[in-house]
């Protein structure tokens, strides 16, 4: 059998229900992890999956709680329920420090999970291209913790310009700036015009809230650059109708707490978004070895870490580079990258030849603006307007995890769309 | 006319156009603060809301929140929003720091918010009597913050019992001891005992969910001592049918973070839930009056402080007695009396006589024991089981303010109900 050479090369992973069950540990249960841990619920291993959360988060709608359309719990669920029928995987809530290439354990803090096979899914979090100061000026968003405190921060600011006397902080406050074009600085700066020119029109009665600025900057010469030119023109212009002022091929030069340098001219804000660089989790470090660009693991053809065959990195934490250049750091790379490392260690369990080297299926890519407006890229189909509005409003509801959420969210939309409002407007984590 | 004394004792409460309008400062937006300005809201003066949140709580159901059923923004609606329509009415986010009674304004630090009538509506917050070193050892439900806090420690603890290698650590973790029978810790115990012995049940590979032990206990000799006997006892049959140890007559002595002494005995337990005592804002030292038990300020039968006829205090800071006793801290009580605070001041202005003397009309109480158990009492009508359990139900998401909360709860119940899980069960709020 071909299988053979395999059973060699990686003697704990047999098959034989007489010799201890060979382990998989995971960490991380983002869309890479989640859905290598889903496809290996069923095969003959015992699956651990280690995160710092307890709960896996869509993150393609985390800018939707962070300008108060949906509710944390719309958008994330619960790691365990979503793994309890696999009876097969352990999930472990704790933070990873380090990993034992040489002894084949994960630590956390103390304690060593021990593992066959590893699949490092550890994602990405904000990088700041060496300006690590501006973290503390501005507000990202990478988890639910970072979206509260943004909402926060965006109603707190109305509510401080409602109640100023002094007008040059009261247009400080109602100013905007959204540093990053990508699809969630697009996204974020859609919901926002939105929020303030609808939802909180009547709110107020010192100040209009239609008056908020809200600027949306790009370094590169393009919105939304994974995009077809077509498309990004699009997106410019429905944000610019919703009252965004759009700035491409503008970089910016420094950030503090009452503004930014754009270029040449100085931006007073009191609200600074940072959608603008991400780099991968410290695996690197974890591994000893030379990150790539952007913190990330060059990996081989088979997703594994050269001259590890027991180590398979995936995700934003992965370096892979197709014909067509590096592949994004979007879920739907991670997700088949998950179900693709599922394969390989499927096979290796089996005995059977391991699959082709990966290969990603580029399905199309979406962003919307704001209500009714959206651009959608299926490669040979482009779509703008109403009709990709609610393309991309189905796809996400569909790939909502869990029955619950993709009602709750359809109710909270369905609700938004018919009467202008927010639900979710609270502003909580600090007593005023 | 009868008005005419009215308007000589009160001078500044003239419906004059020509005149300034009066002005109406009403602190806390909770149900009493909120009822007496959507009444006031078409009256011919100017209403201020101040809250320190810029959200109404509808604390009722706050215990779900904390039990990981519904998410805040069900239960929580902007006070803006609430108010928005009403033109006259205007919103401080902001925290009182005293009253200037001689001057009539309200102070919020340095600032000063100037009133011709005054309705303070600033509700209780926990009480430990006299053992204040208890709060930080034990977990209240007033807010969205405390709710999410208790949720999050909750479910932490399961997640600490499932890592833990020690077996009395592992104990103290699954022990859960809810301190105060009345309806908030009946409910949460019930809540409680559902999510371990139900919503969790698969979701642990070393530990047994429905092994977690459930201890309510209160000093007085039964449950829900506000309603009568029998449905107490019902109440404590149906609690001990989930799996909940009730323990009445029992005084709490001593409280630290691995557990209390309840009347001779040692509990250990890292949960402890503090549900029994509350005592009023800290009014009736802004007001430089000798607070009531439970620092509730004595109101005449108008609801006005004695002697100063502009200055109502309502809802859970009053200290009102009816023939049948002092008013209990609820809801609908604060409710009625904002909405007569409204009409006393609406009367005024028209320069018609006062209404009679605040009278509370007691239209029943409910409380709900997990799926499908409840107590109501109606006065003549007294119901439990199942029907009970409905009318609970319909009760809490007719009073929910705002229809997209109304929806929104209804749909979690429905999804919770028929499939024993809980949506919002997130771990959020620091990092692990």
């Amino acid at each position: 059998m071909d299988g053979v050479l395999e059973r060699i090369v990686i003697p704990a992973l047999s098959a034989n229900p007489c010799v201890r069950r060979p382990r998989v540990v995971i960490i991380g249960a983002g869309f890479g992890g989640l859905s290598a841990a889903l496809r290996l619920g069923r095969v003959g291993a015992d699956v651990t999956v280690i995160d710092r959360r307890n709960h896996h988060l869509f993150q393609p709608l985390l800018y939707q709680v962070a300008t108060a359309a949906l509710s944390p719990a719309d958008i994330a669920a619960p790691i365990r329920g979503i793994l309890a029928r696999y009876t097969n995987t352990d999930v472990i809530l704790g933070k990873v420090t380090g990993i034992d290439v040489p002894g084949h354990a994960v630590l956390i803090g103390g304690r060593r999970v021990p593992y066959d096979q590893l699949i490092i899914a550890t994602g990405a979090r904000e990088s700041y291209f060496g300006h690590d100061d501006w973290a503390a000026v501005t507000s990202g968003l990478k988890s639910i913790e970072d979206a509260t405190t943004m909402r926060r921060r965006i109603l707190v600011a109305f509510e401080r310009a409602e109640d100023t006397e002094d007008e040059a902080e009261r247009r400080r406050l109602l100013t905007f700036l959204i540093i990053g074009g990508g699809p969630t600085g697009v996204e974020l700066a859609g919901a926002l015009a939105e929020l303030a020119k609808a939802a909180l029109v009547r709110d107020f009665r010192h100040i209009d809230p239609t008056t908020a600025r809200i600027v949306l900057v790009e370094a590169a010469p393009r919105l939304l650059s994974s995009f077809p030119p077509r498309l990004s023109e699009v997106a410019a212009r429905a944000l610019e109708r919703l009252g965004v002022e759009v700035r491409v091929g503008t970089r910016v030069t420094r950030c503090d707490d009452c503004g930014a340098v754009l270029g040449n001219e100085r931006l007073e804000s009191r609200t600074i978004i940072w959608a603008a660089g991400v780099a991968a989790s410290p695996a690197a470090s974890w591994l000893g070895v030379e990150p790539e660009r952007g913190g990330r693991v060059t990996v081989g053809p088979d997703l594994t870490l050269p001259g590890h065959a027991d180590i398979f990195v995936i995700g934003d934490t992965a370096q892979v580079t197709s014909p067509a250049g590096p592949l994004p750091g979007v879920a739907p790379v991670a997700k088949q990258q998950g179900a693709y490392v599922a394969r390989v260690i499927a096979a290796r369990l089996a005995g059977k030849p391991p699959p082709a080297a990966f290969r990603y299926r580029d399905f199309g890519n979406l962003a919307t603006i704001g209500r009714r407006e959206a651009v959608v890229d299926f490669g040979r189909l482009r779509l703008t307007g109403r009709i990709a509005w609610l393309a991309w409003g189905m796809a996400h509801i569909y790939f909502l995890i869990g029955f619950r959420n993709r009602m709750a969210v359809a109710i909270d939309w369905l609700w938004s769309y018919l009467s202008y409002q927010r639900g979710a407007r609270l502003i909580t984590g600090q007593d005023m």
